[in-house]
């Protein structure tokens, strides 16, 4: 991608409307931008990010055999009242009335849709276990929108959801998806911290946050060392789940050696049993031909959400460091003004264009400085820059936005690195 | 993918909601499924379709240097009073308070949005011209909702928007998405027909309207037969433009030497200068330090809408038939029970799901007749059968869905064949 045909626009100064980082970076990387009280227009950028997060869930909720499908924003209300929420959301749903008065809502969150659905469309233990997901847009009204896309009104969540014939295999079901969640983040770049959860609002008796560590993070978590380790993947559930883990008023504060940090919620995984098969009657029969209420559970990821709680843990004073896998762009390649049109920088920008895709050429008529400036803000993973060196000794620099570190290298080195391997 | 995993529920019988084909052959073929008046789930199969529509008219807008963001669902009524259309439409917009009774609505269409948003963020003729897109549900609060997806009220739509300096260039872009609008729709497998057409509600003073020919088209066309060439991507747009092609109430009666028949509107173009520039302030300073309001266009494209309308153009008595690249799956194999774990099968799939990735294998505990029947419905493009031929000679049938006919052939000569190429 040549900058010069892209929409970017950097702001050195954050916008006043700004008061965390994550938001004040988002801006200033031209990455989102306000439309009206906690609605963005995502822009290329932030949209590129937005998409890598998504690919990557996608990918990991296939692996289980979770298929997609896309329910609506706009629900009827009829469904809400039978499962008795209507009224309990209270001013956060955004309720709606059509032409003809029938009562319409934007949808906060799916259980009901998809029990509903899920009636309808399967009627036998045959077809169990079953899980579905989709990826859409929610909004709830939230009285103060703030912190960007941390809390926005409009935001994108995946949500799956998990229909078992029995407790057990809903529990066996909940397993696989709290494993399958922390690959998820792992894929992502990010380090997931399963805290265990009330369930809340919606409703059950098993439940996990999945935090990622910020110092500006939003809740206190307390937990044990080993949920940080390197092989958390190797342990089993049951390993896993005996394991230390509580967030604010949950904490035990005489627990000992548990590590005390901040962290913000980016997923939650829910067992919640019939709550929503009993009242919407999504019943199956079993192999003896009684008709049984089916186990569900949910599963959450808050897909807009993480692109503001990804830049919480990652940025320093100069910018964005976002990791590799869901950076919008990979390199950047920048030139001095009269090495823009040179032969061997065009060539080495095909060349890592056709290996990466995602290689921007800043050719903008601004100084290199600043190009370099916006680079950082943006968090681009590596920097090339094409300096005095190059016309003196054929060289350029290469630069880590991880540890902002510097390596000197040829044309021919810089087509042979490996970007992915060698970031952090 | 191993149906018997899969959410599928083909219907022998269509409800009785349905009044088209393309409506009750996505209701039978268990694609989409109502949730309310004209608010549709898309089920996997169908949520497939509508991906892989999505993927070929992204890659189409990105060769001509269109950037992708994401405009939200929810809009500010403000930005409509200033552009003067909040009153004018009427019913159709679905109107909605938030609980500080700020006036909101779910954008039917992008033209403002857009608009202030490039106000913001270009101002000088340097950043232009600037093509920008976005693929998002829109919501119109049709008083009767019907024909499925043809006519929901909650719809997928591919807004595209441009900026230029001048009428000119607005001009020259109008013409690069005209003729990538005719790529896109034969990338799609269409055979789009470009029709002179009113501007209507957007306004203007230049608009085509992109159609597919069906028998059962809502609007009747009277085209020069060189639109349905096989080279009509070489003419140039002024040549294509000089042919005839007009619609309904602007069709010449007297008119001799035209093709008559009846179409359904896949996509419209229009350029409308500065009717949403000038209210809305979008100006840009031009190379002398004048202060001009920019020249805009918009180009749309109905992907819910696609879906019906390419099943109204393609189906037979049996069922859909997809054009390849919009087929939800590709391949779909079918064995008699006792072949089902065949090891020589299970290497097939195994190999055509390495080379074509939406392959299925019907391993359902059902008939075999009926599995030919769902796939036949489905339009699934080939179907490869396992029966008593391959049992006695070690032989398969090979089914093509566009004509129904069928070769016999061996497992390796199955394996080597190009399904892409040899379907149609």
């Amino acid at each position: 991608m040549k900058l010069s045909k892209y929409l970017i626009n950097t702001l050195k100064e954050s916008p006043k409307e700004a008061t965390i980082i994550s938001h004040k970076l988002l801006l200033r990387a031209s990455m989102i931008k306000q439309h009206s009280s906690g609605i963005y227009i995502w822009l290329p950028l932030g949209f590129k990010v937005l998409k890598n997060i998504e690919k990557i869930i996608r990918e990991n909720q296939e692996q289980i055999g979770c298929h997609e499908l896309l329910m609506p924003t706009i629900q009827s209300a009829d469904l809400w009242k039978k499962s008795g929420r209507y009224e309990d959301y209270g001013k956060e749903m955004l309720r709606i009335q059509d032409r003809h008065k029938n009562e319409l809502l934007y949808g906060p969150t799916n259980e009901e849709v998809i029990t509903d659905f899920f009636n309808d469309y399967v009627n036998s233990y045959k077809n169990l276990p079953k899980y579905l997901y989709h990826i859409q847009w929610k909004f709830r009204d939230e009285i103060r929108p703030r912190f960007g896309v941390m809390r926005g009104r409009e935001f994108l969540m995946k949500d799956a959801y998990s229909f078992d014939l029995t407790k057990e295999d809903s529990f066996l079901t909940y397993k696989i998806f709290f494993k399958s969640y922390l690959k998820t983040f792992i894929d992502l770049g990010l380090q997931p911290i399963p805290v265990k959860a009330e369930s809340g609002a919606i409703g059950g008796d098993l439940s996990h946050e999945f935090q990622i560590l910020a110092n500006t993070g939003e809740s206190e978590i307390a937990y044990d060392s080993k949920l940080t380790s390197d092989n958390l993947l190797n342990l089993s559930f049951d390993e896993i789940n005996s394991l230390y883990s509580a967030s604010d008023d949950l904490i035990d504060k005489n627990k000992k050696d548990v590590v005390i940090g901040r962290g913000i919620e980016v997923g939650h995984i829910f067992y919640f049993g019939t709550k929503y098969s009993s009242p919407l009657k999504a019943n199956v029969l079993t192999q003896e031909g009684k008709n049984v209420e089916v186990h569900m559970g949910s599963y959450g990821i808050g897909v807009s959400r993480l692109v503001g709680a990804v830049i919480e843990a990652y940025h320093d004073e100069k910018g964005i460091t976002w990791p590799f896998k869901i950076a919008p762009f990979k390199i950047n390649i920048i030139a001095l003004e009269e090495l823009i049109d040179n032969e061997e920088i065009k060539k080495l920008y095909l060349s890592l264009l056709k290996k990466y895709k995602d290689i921007i050429f800043d050719d903008r008529d601004i100084s290199i400085g600043k190009k370099i400036k916006d680079s950082e803000l943006i968090g681009i993973p590596w920097t090339i820059i094409a300096g005095k060196n190059f016309k003196e000794f054929n060289k350029l620099e290469l630069v880590n936005r991880s540890n902002n570190q510097s390596i000197t290298l040829s044309v021919s080195d810089l087509e042979k690195f490996d970007y992915e391997k060698n970031f952090y």
